[in-house]
């Protein structure tokens, strides 16, 4: 459909797939599997983001292994030790109680790739980063077509990126952009885990934005 | 809200938002002014996306400025004579026949920033990117609400990320992550305009998908 138009109760819905999205950690996570055909979903949505000069520039794993997942525990763990030494006050006690990721609790992970082009790709020649950016954008949508399933999905940052490329037998050519965790929840929680319990506050739109008119 | 359910319908109006979504360039926008409130409702977007660590580290310059816009359109204009050479065959001729930006024919313009902490930021200790990450998923919300408002948006990425933030006055301490054109259009294109041109193919989903179960 050519310049399809869409109403204010489109945007209200989208909107709320935006504001009811959370990072979903392994406190929160079922056990129930998640169907295929779900996932296909998810990653068709990926499919459908921007990337620049039309590269495609992503790849994913689809990963339900359990000795994988464990290998990848492992990472984390180690990363996370790391981190939590780096906090300092009331921050690292709260550091150390907080559940950071759910990749066992989670049924399906999910490994994304980017894959840089040999060729020069449109768009690409002054920004490099545009090819990892376009993979974020997939991530992103990714994040809200699970939102709008009633599917969690958390990213877990807190690993290190060459021990997991090489526990997943990754591509040398990749690099790994997130690892994520996706499976249905008990629930959804109403406001950000971390701005819950005061760990940052929610800035005011007002104090990021600045014009020039 | 808690746990807010949503439909199959809801699914499916994400599904269209993302279809429908292009990357709109200067041969397409309208000179129709864009009200402030849709500017606000675009960046409220922003503000709703995942941030590592809740750090929301994102800033927004509006732009609206004719001679700031002039200034980046000579970035633009530097870069693209480099990246032209670049290309070879069929390419060479049809890279220079494209329109790739539209920073004057939108009414407005956005530079999106990443400004790092200070502090240690809880996520972001192994992986550095996750910041910069942050403000590529909050630039997709952007870009989703945009196209579910019926306004077009466009990201200009061959432009000198310096010398743009020079134009710009930014802060020594910002990143530039983003230059984005947002207008009114006569019409959104069927498809990417690269894939109707056959500039890149669109990739079988099954092509880039692995798995490890």
């Amino acid at each position: 459909m050519k310049n399809k138009q869409f109403t204010v109760d489109d945007q209200a819905i989208l909107e709320e797939i935006m504001l009811y999205r959370r990072d979903v950690r392994g406190n929160k996570f079922l056990s129930t599997p998640v169907p295929q055909e779900a996932i296909q979903k998810i990653l068709m949505a990926a499919s459908l983001a921007p990337s620049v000069g039309f590269s495609q520039p992503w790849e994913f794993l689809v990963i339900r292994n359990e000795e994988t997942k464990n290998k990848v525990v492992e990472s984390f763990e180690t990363e996370n030790q790391k981190a939590n030494v780096l906090f300092e006050g009331k921050k690292k006690s709260l550091y150390s109680q907080l559940k950071l990721e759910g990749i066992r609790e989670a049924p399906v992970n999910i490994a994304v790739y980017y894959t840089s082009s040999k060729k020069p790709v449109l768009g690409q020649t002054s920004m490099k980063e545009a090819g990892e950016y376009s993979v974020v954008c997939a991530i992103q949508n990714m994040w809200l077509m699970a939102r709008a399933m009633n599917i969690g999905l958390g990213w877990v940052s807190i690993i290190d990126p060459e021990v997991v490329k090489g526990i997943l037998k990754s591509s040398p050519d990749s690099k790994l952009i997130a690892y994520l965790c996706i499976g249905y929840v008990d629930e959804f929680l109403e406001s950000p885990e971390l701005e819950m319990l005061e760990w940052e506050k929610r800035k005011e739109l007002q104090s990021v934005v600045h014009y020039d008119d």
